[in-house]
């Protein structure tokens, strides 16, 4: 694909990947522009120009540019912001065409955060919200005020023709990389709920085994997904660059977003009414309340009833919002991965299965099918 | 059913009532017991008796209870404590058979909220969590260590054999009036999806179209069950009280329960993911962060970007952990319903109907099939 | 709606309702026009122009129409061929814009129907297929090659306008009707899932009490939703026409389609391999083979082999093809309900509901909403 | 496992694996017996002894069975039946612990098959049922009305305590072979959905082409757990024989069953109601009605109204009772697949997952978990 880009920008990018190694930098990766109206191109919105980030001015030098980024994950802790376009673009739309580095402290950069979900100084928070006092990720809105960006730092520039094929690799790894974690995310919420079953004393109920039969069905499909998306890996033409395998990184991810709130549903349904209306650790750890607690929130008898308390809060803590958007909207939404997947498909393939079952006659030989006697025998 | 309960504490009850009626008391209903080892029956706990509320002594003048309900809604802004029991009983159970009413500032009651989700005392928490903020219900677990009650304020003692059609009496009517609520939750819900795919320029999609449908589906199918819970309702036999009727009670809590889970993700589908990474209402606030914010968040242009934020936190608040968890479990879980589906179906009328259809000759009668000539002719 | 048409056809529909009545004709109704390229509108139409039905002349007498309507039940056992547009029309349409009434013996008709199932002729053809040997529609494509009208059988001519609301009207009480049959289908389909895990022997594990469970939510909503149908209907506004409440309609007709396959999965779940492998009832009334299936084929001791045989059949038949066809495409496929739903929809309400939670102040007054107080009390 | 089967038996296995090469032997396998009431073990059931095969007799030279297996794919064209036990045993069913070959043409040995859907006879039966005219499987009841087997032919005997795992692994390799072939099924299911949409111009079509998109989601889903039970195979300990991955076979199987039913709605959903209203193909190859229904049953205007009518016909043809019910109980119904997945799963694994994060102390090193550091840092 990048056969331009690699002549033009190359040793741009070489050098720079060689500069992040040797220094040690974090990066954060900036993709997804604000957007404004989204049924409306870049070059087509009104009420101005800067829903996606563009090149407001160029000199000999560099690059100003002007927009905003959001979901910027770890930006704030960031030495270098990598930004890249987040969608295919027209040619009137070349003025978005933009990929480039920025440290964060550059001038004219502002970033806002989302607030944090739990008062993370607070010294038992990590025992109400053990996921979210810990596990969080400063999303920013990044603003990009007039920013200069010197020529060496400017990776692609107008090339609107290779936006949508830099954004399709992008998601390749982005997806597949993503969804490894979600395998581990899953993994554990598998054994909150079986903890939480154990725990309650209903480690034996029927429906309550089926529904930790399908939960270890769904991460481990995350697993199985995953892993070919690795064995079954392509290769760049050009480049030779091994990268994961579209289609089941697309269905990995498709796989964890459409199940994920079901998921939620049956973990809740076997943990309990306790978790929304457990007391906090305050109460717990108090010498008046403390004690009345401990005897009467234990559920199993051999089961201390901290344990009890703690995978209460757990599956508490994996219910909230930002799991929940996470799993729909991080490296593109169910309706994204339902276009790659079905931009991907091996039409020719599905088509020449049912022609041949069907005694439908082509012209078209599709190179397995062609090798095939007739369905059965007629 | 009440006959008994009816010859003996009748009196108390209409005595309690008009009590309530004439001095405009608040009451709390207090059923749920935290039940212990939840495979073993209230006799059977194992580490002490108190899993269930019970009777620890009776004498002339009253009785004394020990024990904690659990999930007791509104129970720290009371000024009686109605108490139920949760569950049919056995003979071995009889000392957990007990209903009657408390003040609950009685010698011996403790009470232990949940931590509120939001600090409503911050003047702006209203804008970034519009939900939580101000519908908040304190579901306390309240204790009861050795707790008088005369004998004039208890309704039932020992009846064991009461016990479960109390319960589920209690329920046709808060599955109902629950439910009669939850329509209304979901038509803001149905609400917010219009609103952000309006607002995100999305309103002209078709997947966005089809799931607002859906919600448009399960909002009016939720309100269609509560109609004709009313309009079809039963009478008590002996009392000739009108109650809901118990299969579309049930019914219209399963709808709810089972498809709130899939609502969230359609409309956190359409609403992208700033429910996620959206700044709060400080930044927006902020002299400095505001008029960027205000610039870049704005979605189809003839929106003020003000409303954009206030459905983006409206919904990412309908998100929170307590809102599933009740859809859940408020009112019983998913698999009670379907218990209460099962035992109220009307086993004969289907079967009757199985049988014409598939010519299997009975001597059992049934009603309406009897009177139907042969399935087709044959 | 049917000012226009009532003022110049309202006589003629009406002499034709009351020979109809008066001589108990049977009709059948002609909706679905073929179609061709379902992506074009009848005049875009490309290899010929007759997909939908039209007018190829038009005489001082009557007029001569061609084209060819499918899916036409029970037109070969009809007295009159009622004729209906399919779809709201266009200007360009307008020929297409046609309502008649033709006995089906006119010169110029040809119907061809499918093929007949099972071969209802065989002595226990009843056995094996209980439900396709005699319930059976005979669902012709209709041929009209140029067939002459007279006037005084011509309900509407051209007027593309009111296409549109007669097929909406239509569809309301044919949607309805529909699925009121569906109803006793599914109730019908609930006992056999009851009968088939009695016969087994399975009546009493969980997870098919579930599925029961299930099934029985399913049928009794298909009721409820009927029932309001009818108890909420409207009137047209000129001709004081009492019509079932179209969301309502849409909702049955949804819910049904929506779950079909889902019911017939759960219930060949229950029922078991046999569906498929258990021997015709020739093997089960031979001499030889006969009561080695008596004795190997029965389930329950109690049950005889027959009923359980009779059964599997049933459920087996209940699984064909048509039924499945039927529930998505009868009375219009699954998204034509969700597009109904969604135009039915009281957008203003649900807005406003919305709109009051996420405080967002707006100038456009709900006649509910504006009444009520701010959201909770901030 | 099969220590002691392979010490008494392994010569007598091993001889009829030669001679089954050798003579290039079709051999069919009995596995399911017909069970009577499955709420009972073999030993339990009520009205005869016989529901499971068992030995009713021994002598030196070998021992007599009597009972019947079901679902006994292609037994009437073998040349050999090979039967093996269907579940756990315990040692009251010792006498039902039986594995063994036997000629079809053995004395007392009775088949009957299940009526041929199609009659294949007729000439042009593969195009009205494109599937089931050739893909028939004739799975007979076999009766062995007291069969005397030679001691040479006796694989186990009485050995109840390897039923269990004799079937277990057969299951392993069952389960991984059927599937495989199925998503050569759904390969062309999916093509079948391509086409109808292609044919009936509805390509474009955004809901149309989510479910395609879904629809090749489940085919390369079932092809990829397919391709892991492989690459990650076990080896069986004793005589290192490498057998699929049981958790990825149960998992694909699980996956095939429990999505089938909404592929066909999905594929009917697309494909329109011709599925169950268009003519025979001696309509169609009739001189009078043929022309016509080629004229007008065409849909996009380039395609033959011949392949659209193949089309239709191999999809309703797919959705016949016999796919939907192989779906779900070949190799196990949905609830065997939960059970053997429930089974299979590494809990403590997951629990350890979940104890980290939660933050709870355990004794019990996982060899995973126990390397890493505390969840998140605290």
């Amino acid at each position: 694909m990048d056969k331009k880009l690699g002549t033009r920008y190359a040793e741009r990018v070489e050098g720079f990947r060689k500069y992040v190694q040797k220094n040690d930098i974090a990066t954060a990766l900036l993709m997804t522009d604000v957007k404004g109206d989204r049924s409306l191109r870049p070059s087509e919105q009104k009420l101005h120009k800067d829903y996606y980030l563009r090149i407001v001015e160029q000199s000999r030098d560099g690059i100003i540019i002007r927009g905003a980024k959001a979901h910027a994950s770890w930006a704030p802790c960031s030495n270098e912001l990598i930004i890249l376009p987040c969608r295919a673009m027209k040619e009137e739309d070349k003025e978005y065409a933009i990929a480039c580095a920025v440290p964060p402290n550059t001038d004219g950069i502002i970033m806002v955060q989302p607030e944090r979900p739990v008062n993370f100084k607070e010294p038992n928070s990590w025992l109400d919200y053990p996921i979210s006092s810990g596990d969080y990720s400063p999303d920013a809105v990044v603003v990009f005020n007039n920013v200069f960006v010197p020529n060496e730092r400017v990776f692609m520039k107008e090339e609107w023709q290779l936006s949508g094929d830099l954004v399709h690799m992008f998601a390749n790894f982005h997806r597949l990389m993503a969804n490894i974690g979600k395998y581990a995310e899953i993994e554990l919420l598998v054994g909150a709920a079986i903890l939480a079953a154990e725990y309650n004393g209903l480690e034996k109920v029927s429906h309550i085994r089926n529904k930790i039969a399908w939960l270890m069905y769904y991460a481990e499909g995350l697993g199985a997904l995953s892993q070919l998306a690795c064995i079954n890996c392509l290769f760049e033409t050009e480049t030779k660059l091994a990268y994961p395998n579209p289609m089941y990184t697309n269905m990995v991810k498709f796989m964890y977003a459409d199940n994920f709130h079901q998921a939620l549903k049956y973990v809740q349904d076997i943990a309990g009414g306790l978790l929304s209306t457990a007391p906090s650790s305050e109460d717990f750890l108090n010498s008046e309340t403390g004690p009345l607690l401990e005897k009467y929130l234990r559920g199993k008898s051999e089961i201390p009833t901290e344990k009890r308390f703690k995978i209460m809060k757990l599956i508490a803590d994996l219910s909230n919002v930002h799991k929940q958007v996470g799993a729909i909207h991080a490296e593109g939404s169910l309706q994204s991965q339902l276009l790659s997947i079905y931009a991907l498909g091996d039409f020719e393939k599905y088509k020449a299965a049912a022609k041949r079952a069907g005694g439908i006659k082509d012209d078209k030989l599709h190179p397995v099918f062609s090798q095939l006697p007739d369905y059965p025998i007629r």
